[in-house]
């Protein structure tokens, strides 16, 4: 551990840098229906016959629910949705911890980044109280936001300006990238069946009438709300039984 | 090693029984273009605004050539295709190799199987030569057809005769199909990507301009002929890339 | 449907079989502890002195339950089983649907199958009543336990018999074998981490205890059986906190 | 984007940071060998008695190369090898990708991350040439090595100091780890078989003579080293026959 050099800093000027809050999720392509789910199900007793069934919402419901239930998971993975999620890296990088997915992201390595990068906004929960394993999150004062703000945008504008400088002297991308924050805003392409959503959910968000309560990061939770909404669109028996059964991916 | 007891025979008359050849594949559902595999790539260096991408012909299969070449494979993942397939239960337990692929097969446990089963047809190469690893497959004498067809209605008839002798009297569905031969036709719904799907035909067709040439079993180089149709109907750029870069998946 | 051709029966004679009851697991290869689970997931709070540690059995039973109960599943992932189980093919069918396992199987392409086949030993429940996905099994008398070993010698052998038929006549191994049942027993290589491993249990024994009650055909639980017991003698502490909350896999 | 507030900047004092340019990989447990290849492999021709087998490395080299050529990849699945990796975050990142692994990290969410931060050594090459794709590093002066360090610990320090005042400030770790940059150490468990890490391999290192050409990052190019010598040393016939075969995974 030594003194190391440093360029001087600019404190009041430097880069232009955008602070964002704002997660989003676009579903940019989708295959996916509750009739599905019974058509996929019905082969084991109906054979070919079954992609030809059509059945009422009783019917259809009544069979999920028994699926869901007993964690017959196979049949809700017949079908698709791609979402374009625009969110920090370190969300990011809470999604791609699930492996039956598929993912293609924005590339450092091929493209210059944006400055953009990600503030907790004002309704975000600010501090944690309790042991690892057991937090709690509790608001933070207005001089605590004050405080993450200026903080945040300190650190990123002299990331964003030393970037910047090793790129106008030639440094190759993949190496001028390093200094950036894992708070700055990617985009991914992410693809997944309903089965590996509902997997999903059940760890990446927070409710307290889950079978097996998870306490994933907030910022991640939001792209998973927005992925649930639309899931629940979509396929709204499957959605309502999951829901019924406490949030147990089959 | 015993003289184990048999039911008296009944050599001429018995349970009818369906000799099949034809192995069918439908395409059920799908969401799969080449224009996806443009805009999942994309994200890589046009980030958020990659999924609106238009594009020509040309400009889209010079990228998947690129993609295909140099093996980036992720970009073939974000599209989606289920298929109905009816065959017998040794050439689904090729395809059930298969992990990235989603399944639901039609059960013996729940339904009573219907007695029809897989013989070759006339065109089918019936003897083997050389060594495991290094087979070549000829074509068989009338006579040899003759054989085979006799022995196997033999054969599915003694084992649909006890079959039913066993549910007649009430044995549980799952140990009274297990005297049913592997030739027995089952249905399966199966879901894949063009990436896994692309992997499936690498291995499970045989063709000698292939970079990497594999020796399946003719049975389900037939059902991958039928996917591979419909996969280069919806898909003919990536295919053509595919082709023309030695079948190999990326 | 037609009549077919049959081979004439030789009901008393015929080729020489084994009809086995015996499914049997054997640990081959493995590297798996309970202190490695720890090791793992100490990573997330003593990032390289992780591996280093060394605790008493209080705080690694501690740990582990509460990474069970919380259903934290990565760190059961370091570690390794492989099983050689030697089965009838129907078991090993539903070996196979777990796709996070890797296997390898006796070819009937590749060599000449033995004449053994399952049968039912004087144990097993033989009859089912109720629904399909209520079934409950029930034992059957003396008589059913003979109707089923000779309906099975009976078909058993008239497939064996074809099956040397076709081979001495020269036709391919892969076609010869269509005929023969899924009962033949078949040899596998079977390898999973302790987490796939508590999946492949949750889903493939049955016990009223089970937070989700799971209703596995008999012969693919007693596999599981073998491998649990296997995997308790591994890793005690972590079978018995599988066992404390509910046998769900997490 | 609007003018934000910063912290004023202490250019020459601040907290004391490591600057770190070793990356290290360290084989922490495996079981895996070529004898287990072959027996693997051997299971499809000789059923039970595969596990047994003791040969000779003539014919161990002989069967991998032809499984190795052949592409017949799930006999390399049956083994294990667990790696601790200590890598700044954007290498980890890479890492990550491969699904087929498993993976637990050091967590910003659980514990105070320490101020070291990877800064590429002197034979680092900074500078790119060419268009996306067909990048060429090229070595940088003297002075672009100044910068470069002088850039890092510019930025690394303001962040590194921004993250201790929200600390101190009780901020929760989640949100004032969102400060730090992708250079930042980490350390992760990473478990694999030979067939993913062969996989792995092919992609993540950058070799003239492969089949398939690929264009890795330079720092996970020296995780993917680290862990090849120490594959080479468990499995010296499959490497070779690995280097022989153009470095494609079977």
């Amino acid at each position: 551990m030594t003194v190391t050099p440093v360029h001087p800093a600019e404190a009041t000027t430097g880069p232009e840098i955008e602070l964002r809050s704002r997660i989003t999720v676009e579903l940019v392509d989708h295959a996916a229906s509750d009739i599905g789910v019974v058509r996929a199900a019905r082969v084991s007793t109906a054979g070919e016959r079954a992609h030809r069934e059509e059945r009422g919402d009783d019917y259809i419901g009544g069979l999920i629910r028994y699926l869901m239930r007993s964690r017959h998971g196979s049949p809700f993975e017949h079908n698709y949705m791609t979402f374009l999620v625009n969110a920090p890296i370190f969300t990011i990088r809470h999604m791609m911890r699930h492996r039956t997915w598929s993912f293609n992201e924005e590339s450092a390595r091929y493209k210059d980044l944006e400055s953009v990068f990600y503030v907790p906004d004002s309704d975000r929960l600010l501090k944690q109280e309790g042991k690892p394993g057991h937090y709690q999150y509790v608001p933070g004062t207005e001089e605590d936001h004050e405080l993450v703000t200026t903080s945040a945008s300190t650190a990123y504008r002299a990331a964003f300006r030393e970037y910047q400088r090793m790129l106008d002297a030639g440094i190759a991308r993949e190496l001028a990238r390093t200094v950036l924050p894992v708070a700055t805003y990617s985009t991914v392409y992410a693809t997944c069946n309903a089965r590996s959503l509902m997997h999903f959910l059940s760890l990446r968000t927070n409710r307290a009438d889950a079978t097996y309560v998870s306490h994933p990061q907030r910022e991640v939770e939001i792209v998973a709300e927005q992925m649930e909404s639309e899931f629940a669109r979509l396929m709204p028996l499957t959605h309502a039984a999951y829901e019924s059964y406490g949030r147990v991916s089959p």
